[in-house]
């Protein structure tokens, strides 16, 4: 089942992506959906129905109750730069003010000159969970999405600790569906991002140290994950500040993050206008 | 004024707190009061009045939509460390999970050996704000209120960003009161942390290297702040961390956590008991 939460009429509405239409559910977004215990039951039920063209998407959770971060995640990544594998994950914040639909623009903040791309597979939490195991970790699952966690690179090294530079305001393209997993298999899925028509990193979510199960059981054990929490389970190489010289977004530059399975993100980076 | 979440009947209302008793307030609790356009008007008006004693207090926002935590702030401390003032504020974040009232249990996880205290004063927004001159930050504080950001140093270490150590479920007292800026005047508030009856930290908070404003102006450059979003204003010399032998909370452990004029945290250290 495909997901996704749609701008109707100047609000939003949760919605079935089928074949050939999107049949819209009686909840505001998905994660209104999901916090409902029988998300399941209603997420299957008919609905006034839209064409597929021209729709357009919210973040898939507008508004996630938490957005938990990964960082140094892609074992081939950490093994070429000479690394050894962490022992633990690298956890970090982000806030929903950072999340943007699947086409909106990417706002290029005018305080940095140093923003930068981070394909990620993203997982959406469907029911309430602490102190997971594997099986209750797999099960609070809702599905995956994609996201870029789109970073200013000057800000996230101001200091010792990065959320500054990765939660600016309307940055993080997050959709375009929620994807259950039935869905998807179990092996791993491509992941890339394409800048400008480049292919700027290309991986696959098999290299991943800590996978989703594990994630949702490690971060399971510090606080209770909700419907609608996201945890983005970090990038791989191809990044643009580690390539010499650095390169970095600019204005109409065009960001398309891919997962296979789930679909794509596709967004115009603009220059942010202060008072204009 | 003074506000405060009551815990009455199985749910929560805000309320405003008098000399004599606290009146009940039409808003499920600060955070859905600070939400109001006008709620300096709705704040002051009547309702039922509740006897001061015994009342049972939730964290003065339940559910803020950011909590902001700052670190390396208190310019005696890092100047006694040997190390140079900071250009910008350390940012790192929490989630709400991590809440509990001013007389709840402090849960130490059963995970974590090296729970630790860090006394601050916390920041309340009481309107949107983005890109903040100095006036604006001013105006778009609702208040002030005391928050322990008890850290689990073993958990806080385990990589290069510390939020896994910083948002355990249930670790983190916040309250009693929101006391606005016309309440406290214009100078530094002295502020403590007493552990089983050692006074382990004692500062001002005028020895904060970014205070309250400059943090609203910082913040809201980044990102949107809105009404009931939190910033931790860090925390000064005096952890258990840095002593030698370290000093963690045990079970049993009495925090207290005093702000000058705005009031005190007394929390109770209990070991969590998984499945039991």
């Amino acid at each position: 089942m495909r997901l996704a939460t749609l701008r109707l009429n100047g609000t939003t509405a949760a919605a079935r992506i089928e074949a050939d239409a999107a049949v819209e559910l009686p909840a505001a977004d998905v994660g209104a959906l999901l916090a409902m215990p029988d998300w399941r039951t209603v997420a299957a039920s008919d609905g006034p129905r839209h064409d597929l063209a021209g729709l357009d998407r919210a973040p898939v959770v507008p508004r996630p109750g938490k957005i938990v971060c990964v960082g140094l995640n892609y074992r081939t990544h950490i093994t070429e730069m000479g690394r050894d594998l962490p022992e633990y994950p690298t956890l970090f914040g982000k806030f929903a003010e950072a999340l943007i639909g699947p086409t909106d623009d990417i706002v290029l903040p005018a305080s940095s000159e140093a923003m930068d791309w981070e394909a990620e597979l993203a997982v959406v939490i469907g029911a309430p969970v602490r102190h997971a195991d594997e099986e209750q970790a797999r099960a609070a699952i809702a599905g995956y999405t994609v996201l870029n966690d789109v970073t200013a690179r000057d800000w996230q090294y101001r200091s010792v600790q990065w959320l500054q530079g990765k939660t600016f305001e309307a940055t993080t393209p997050m959709g375009p569906d929620l994807v259950t997993l039935d869905e998807l298999g179990e092996g791993g899925l491509d992941i890339e991002c394409v800048v400008d028509g480049d292919t700027v990193q290309s991986s696959n979510t098999a290299d991943l140290v800590f996978g989703p199960v594990e994630l949702v059981r490690y971060v399971s054990s510090i606080a209770t994950l909700r419907p609608g929490d996201v945890i983005a389970t970090g990038t791989t190489g191809g990044v643009g500040h580690a390539r010499k010289p650095p390169r970095y977004l600019a204005d109409g530059s065009e960001v398309v993050t891919r997962v296979e399975g789930i679909g794509e993100l596709v967004n115009t980076a603009r220059r942010e206008q202060i008072d204009g």
